[in-house]
């Protein structure tokens, strides 16, 4: 079956939408921007055995391998639009590419997004989704935009995606764990849900924001650097699920939520005078607040604002 | 390393330009569409071992990895505006990746397009590209337009991709020609050029387009079933360069032009009417003209138009 066969059976169903002049089958989609709206454009590769495990179920991949790309344009304030699949699968294993469709199919039902395009070849296990967004011009979160003065906030716990892949892997650490708050790690870890939603508040709002999928202090140290400044971070603040509380090695549990990643929270940096506002415009929504976990200074580096020490804690390689 | 110094050290000087708001390096792109045009978006990845040949030159690929999308927007009679890169490689050999980098920004250079996005990943050598371009309003080229009476016409000579294969292969069928003619089929293979000032001309004029990189059968036969016609081909006029009728194998010279594909020329459709506004405005820009190889009737399927027999060769499969 030829590339074409494959995607027009598995995948037709999720190309449609007003914005969609022409979906797959041709040799490029055919989009229509909205005016006014910048662009915002991302994307993300899943290897087997580095960013999931060998004989992972194929419907959370496609969940997933969508999810991280959302995450990024979150991260960004955007609004997602539509995506673009490049599957290179070993074989043309029907159920598998159904159960994959279906959790694809899933998560763009869930964020609104349409799939107008892609490429499936035969080769090892490799899963790259290209993102598209838009964002009101002049109001996209970058990374570069932090201000000493401003707090740190997140907008969930984190910790909860390491948590969840050691379940996976029956780590010794997880054996405890009540079946229940096992699961809800393991969800979190397999079945992201990007802060779309909060991003969209703080578009306009924040100063810089950044998705917490390679571990905290990593990838809060992104946003550092390119604002070039430093912060001092309240370690006791940082937001534990009830889940990973259970958990009793808090070594581990701090070390998971320094640099475990895979937790898609978004990590914002916000003027004090505007927090207020973001606190708001979530309760609005339903959303549950900003959890405050620091400050920005302009010493570079992450201290921990208790006893001053430097935080460092090596979060995932993609390499 | 990680992705980030990555992307940054080898990709980040091909990040430019004035539609780019934001380029490599934050979570997204921030760019910015020109107001009335259409976005047209296309991937397709190339996979060690299948599209290339194991230990192909870094640049080479390079190259190749964004021609091959752009012969895509080309089909649509786009012009290209952006792309995304998302490598996974076995390992961070920064000769590789330089040459690699090379050959990109060479194709970057070569049609104006901007890197702004991607990932590094750690794994089996595969090269996902995405390029974004724009078209106007309405004048896209599609596969499902092509009326019975149009004529079917290709911008250039084809067959010359897979006798460059044949090439690089040591193929007894091409062991004999001169060495300036078998470079000449090589690079033809290895830095295929996107059609797209010819997809530009045709925009708007032409009834249904694609590009030739599954060979000409298959991909004029998408044509045809998405129209719901047939065509009738003039097989002596399908054009074949100098170098390729240098090859004394007639019958492999016909197989590689009706399934060799890896030529990226464009094969459009045309009223009659049209053919001559098209002529003429190829020539003002200097682009050789249209060959005009046979013309599309009703009933369904490829006839040679001499004898009426029906054509047909199986084309590449990416599967």
């Amino acid at each position: 079956m030829g590339e074409f066969e494959l995607i027009q059976l598995n995948f037709q169903a999720l190309s449609a939408g007003a914005d969609v002049a022409l979906g797959i089958g041709d040799d490029a989609a055919l989009l229509t921007p909205t005016p006014g709206q910048q662009l915002v454009a991302c994307t993300d590769t899943l290897v087997e055995g580095r960013h999931f495990l060998p004989g992972a179920d194929a419907a959370d991949l496609g969940w997933k391998a969508l999810a991280v790309n959302l995450s990024d344009l979150a991260a960004m304030g955007a609004q997602p639009r539509w995506c673009l699949l490049a599957l290179t699968l070993p074989e043309a294993d029907e159920d598998w590419l159904q159960a994959f469709a279906h959790g694809l199919h899933a998560c763009c039902e869930r964020y609104g997004v349409a799939l107008v395009g892609g490429d499936t070849t035969r080769g090892p296990l490799t899963l790259t989704v290209t993102a598209l967004g838009e964002v009101s011009a002049g109001q996209a979160l970058r990374r570069d935009g932090a201000q000493v003065g401003d707090v740190v906030a997140l907008t969930g716990p984190v910790g909860d995606g390491a948590a969840g892949l050691a379940v996976l892997q029956d780590a010794p650490a997880v054996s405890q764990l009540a079946h229940a708050r096992a699961q809800a790690l393991v969800q979190r870890y397999l079945r992201p849900a990007p802060r779309l939603a909060a991003g969209d508040v703080c578009a306009g709002l924040a100063t810089a924001a950044i998705d917490v999928s390679d571990g905290l202090l990593q990838d809060l140290g992104h946003v550092l650097q390119a604002s070039g400044v430093g912060a001092r971070i309240d370690v006791a603040a940082i937001p534990a699920s009830e889940a990973l509380l259970a958990v009793s090695d808090a070594d581990l549990r701090r070390q998971w939520q320094f640099a475990g990643g895979d937790d898609y929270e978004l990590v914002v940096t916000l003027a004090p005078s505007t927090l207020a506002t973001a606190q708001e415009k979530l309760a609005q929504i339903g959303h549950p607040p900003l959890h405050v976990i620091g400050k920005i200074v302009s010493e570079s580096g992450l201290v921990d604002a208790k006893g001053g020490t430097t935080l460092h804690a090596p979060g995932f390689s993609h390499f």
